[in-house]
C-alpha cells in the first residue's frame, strides 16, 4: 500500500460496481500485504497481512497485483502465483527487464496472464499497443522519454540555463528526484524500460544488460545552450532501433542524452511527462503521451490490466504472451549509426577547418554543418555530422584530440530524431 | 482492393512468416472480393472473386476483413460472417456508429470477435486503449481531432490567412479533400467517430444521431485571426464529455469547430494528422497521435486486429465485446456547458461595455475577458465567457442582438481545452 497500491485499493473500492460490470463478475479484494500492520490505511484491517507468501498462496486468490518493486521477493512471489495458475499484474520494470523469460515461461506453462502495462510510462498505453495494435505491422524504431525525473531536470535546465547539480537539487526539493537519484539520472530506470520496449517491438528477448546506457549527470548548461543555437533541445532518450546492414538485421537498444530538433514531437514533452514515439512500416509515426509516474497514473494502468486479466479468468482465454520468435541479435554500440554534434576548442587561424574536416573524411564520417564561434585565440568549432557509426566517430574524436590545432574536444552529443 | 485492402493484402503476403509466428498459425488469404476482375492487382487471379457473399460464406474462411465502407452490403456481410461464428475486422465507422448494437449482439451470441481499431483515427491505437487499457479507470472526457481533411484546411487557413473556400479548393487539388467533401467538412465523418469514442469511453450506446454536429464551412479567415489574437487556433473537435449536474450523470457528444489555446496538446496537431486526448480520473491526460487516414496507416490497424482475432480463434478466448451497462443519458445541447468567444460590432461610446455586460449577467453567463478594438464609430468587442450552458449563451446572444448599441453579433465560437 504505497503510492500505487493505495490508489489501486481506492479504485477497487470506489468503483466496485463499474468494475464488476466491465469484468462480468465482481473484483473482490481478498487481502493486501503490508510491512506494518499498525498504520491506519483507511481500509478494513482484516484485509491487511504481513504474510505476503501466505496471501499469494491462498486458494481464494485468483489474481495478484505486484507493486513492491525490486527483484526479490517480487520474483519468487510472481513465480509462485503464476505456477499456481494465478494471473499477475505487475509494474516492476527492473524485474521484467531481467527475468521476463522465466516469468513468461511460467505464465505460458500454467496458462495465466502476466500483464505489465504499468511497467513502462505509467498510465500511457504503450505495452498493449505494441503487443496488440501493432501486431500486424513491422516496427522500425521506438524513441521514448520514459523517465520523468531526468526529463524534469533537462526541461528545467533548458528553461532556466542553470547547471545540472543545481537543477538536480531543485528537483529533489520539489519531490521530482529521490534522495538517491542514481537509478533515474544514470539511466538505469530508462534502460529497463528500453529493454521491455525493444522486446515487444522486435519480438526478441532483450534484457537490461543488452542496453547501452549513459546518464545525464555530465550534461552542462553549455550543452543546452549549444542545443538551442541549433534549434534543438537535450532529452534523455530510450532508443530501440532495427539496424539493417548488408541485408542483415540487428537491433540497437540504448539510453543516452541526445540532441533532438525542436520540430520533433518529443522535443515538446516537458517536465515530468513521458512520451513514446513508435515508427512502423505501415502505421508511420505514432506518439503516445501522458503521465509516466505517480500513484494515480500507474494505478490506472494496473487496473486496466487487472480488468482484462479478470475477464480472461472469467470467460476463458488469455492475452498474448511473450513473443521472442525473431531472436534478432543486438548490434554492438560501435556498429550503431547515428548523427553527432562535436564541440571543440580550436586555434583561431586559417586552415583549421580544413585540417579538422580532413580527420572526419579520413574516418568516413560525413559532415553536415559546421559552425565557428568567437574570434579570440581559441575559437569554438561545432561540427554536425551525417549518420555514421559510433566506432568511426570515436576514431575521429581520437584523431582530432591529437591535432595540435585542436585544444580539446569539449563535448560529443548524439543527434536523434532527424530523417538524415 | 482499394487503398486499404491492397495494403492489407500486401502485408499478408510480404510478412507471412512474421504474422504466422505472432498468431501461432499461418494467416492464409482465401480470397478477395472485388468489383472488376479484369484489373491486374498483382496477386494470384484465382484469389479474386466478384461473389462477395459466397466468399464470406465459404467454409474455409474463419476471419473476414471488411473495408468496403458504406452501410449495405457491409452490414449484411458482417452479420452473416458473425452469425457463422467468423470474426470480423472492419474499418467502417459509418456502419458502426449506426449499427454497433446489432453487430455486437451477433458477435456476442456466436462468440466471435468484432474488432474495429481502424474505424477511428486510422493507425492510432485508440479503440483498444479505451476498451482495455482504461478498463479500470473512469474516463471523464475525450477530445479528438479525428478528421484529416478539416484539420488540413483549418491548419492551412491558420498559416496562410486564406479564406475557407479558397483553402478547400487547394485541399481538393492536393488530394486532401474529396470531390464531394460534405462528409468531411460538415462533420459527418467526425460525428460517426465521436459516437464510437463516446460508446467506448462511457460504456453507453451512442449513435451518430446522438451527436450534435456542426461543420467548418462557416469558419472565416477572420475567425482564425481572432483566435490568434487570443493565443488560440481553431480546430474541428470531436468532444465526448461526462456532464455531472446535481449528482446526475449524463454525457455530451458533439462535433464542432472551436477555439483551442495554443498551449493545448491538440493545438499543435497540424495538417492531415489526427490526435485524441483522453482525460481519466486516475490516468490524468493522455494523448494519442499519428496518421488518421491512408492505406498504410489504416491497414496497420486492420492487421493488428486481424492478428488478435486470429490468435483468439487459434487459442480460444475472445476480446472484450460491446460494453453498454452504464446507459448514461445524452444531455441535450442546451444543457451542455462550455466557454464562448462572442464577437460583436458595437457603437464606440461610453457605456457600451456596461450595457453588454449587463446582458451576460442577466442570463447568468459569467465574463472572463473582454477585448475592445478599433476607435471608429463602430468598434469591435470580443467577450470571452467562463463555462456556461449553451441555452444561457443563446439567450444572451438573442438579447445582445436586440440592443441598439450592438450592430451585430458577428460570430460565436466555443472555447475548449481550458481548465476553467
Amino acid at each position: 500500500m504505497g503510492n500505487v497500491g493505495s490508489e489501486v485499493v481506492r479504485i477497487l473500492q470506489d468503483h466496485a460496481a463499474d468494475l464488476a460490470a466491465r469484468v462480468g463478475a465482481p473484483l473482490v479484494l481478498r487481502g493486501v500485504a503490508v510491512r506494518d500492520l499498525s498504520k491506519d490505511r483507511g481500509i478494513d484491517a482484516d484485509l491487511l497481512t504481513t504474510d505476503v507468501h501466505g496471501l499469494v498462496a491462498r486458494d481464494d486468490v485468483d489474481l495478484v497485483v505486484e507493486v513492491l518493486g525490486g527483484i526479490e521477493p517480487a520474483r519468487e512471489l510472481i513465480l509462485s502465483a503464476l505456477n499456481a495458475g494465478k494471473s499477475v499484474v505487475t509494474a516492476n520494470k527492473a524485474l521484467l527487464a531481467e527475468y521476463t523469460g522465466e516469468l513468461a515461461a511460467s505464465a505460458e506453462r500454467h496458462r495465466a496472464d502476466l500483464y505489465f502495462e504499468a511497467a513502462v510510462a505509467g498510465a500511457i498505453p504503450v505495452v498493449r499497443p505494441l503487443m496488440q495494435s501493432l501486431a500486424g505491422d513491422r516496427v522500425d524504431r521506438v524513441i521514448g522519454i520514459v523517465n520523468g525525473t531526468t526529463n524534469f531536470i533537462l526541461s528545467a535546465m533548458d528553461e532556466t540555463g542553470a547547471d545540472y547539480a543545481e537543477t538536480l537539487a531543485e528537483a529533489g526539493r520539489l519531490g521530482y528526484a529521490e534522495a538517491d537519484p542514481t537509478a533515474d539520472v544514470e539511466g538505469y530506470d530508462a534502460a529497463a524500460k528500453a529493454a521491455i520496449l525493444a522486446s515487444l517491438a522486435f519480438h526478441t528477448r532483450v534484457t537490461s544488460a543488452d542496453v547501452h546506457r549513459e546518464g545525464i549527470s555530465s550534461i552542462t548548461a553549455d550543452d543546452l545552450a549549444t542545443a538551442k543555437a541549433f534549434d534543438c533541445t537535450v532529452k534523455l532518450l530510450a532508443l530501440c532501433e532495427r539496424v539493417v546492414e548488408d541485408g542483415t538485421e540487428r537491433i540497437s537498444v540504448r539510453v543516452y542524452p541526445a540532441l533532438l530538433p525542436l520540430s520533433h514531437p518529443l522535443a515538446r514533452v516537458s517536465g515530468a511527462f513521458n512520451a513514446v514515439v513508435v515508427e512502423a512500416e505501415a502505421a508511420g509515426q505514432l506518439m503516445f503521451y501522458g503521465q509516466g509516474a505517480g500513484g494515480g497514473p500507474t494505478a490506472s494502468a494496473v487496473m486496466g490490466d487487472l480488468v482484462m486479466a479478470a475477464r480472461n479468468k472469467f470467460f476463458g482465454g488469455r492475452g498474448p504472451g511473450e513473443s521472442t520468435y525473431a531472436e534478432l541479435p543486438i548490434a554492438p554500440m560501435g556498429d550503431t549509426p547515428t548523427r553527432y554534434h562535436v564541440n571543440m576548442q580550436v586555434e583561431d587561424r586559417a586552415g583549421v577547418l580544413s585540417a579538422v574536416a580532413a580527420e572526419f573524411a579520413k574516418n568516413g564520417v560525413s559532415i553536415s554543418t559546421v559552425r565557428q564561434e568567437g574570434a579570440s585565440d581559441c575559437a569554438r568549432l561545432v561540427v554536425v555530422t551525417h549518420r555514421a557509426k559510433e566506432s568511426a566517430l570515436a576514431a575521429t574524436v581520437a584523431a582530432l584530440s591529437d591535432l595540435d590545432i585542436v585544444g580539446a574536444v569539449t563535448s560529443v552529443l548524439r543527434l536523434e530524431g532527424t530523417s538524415e
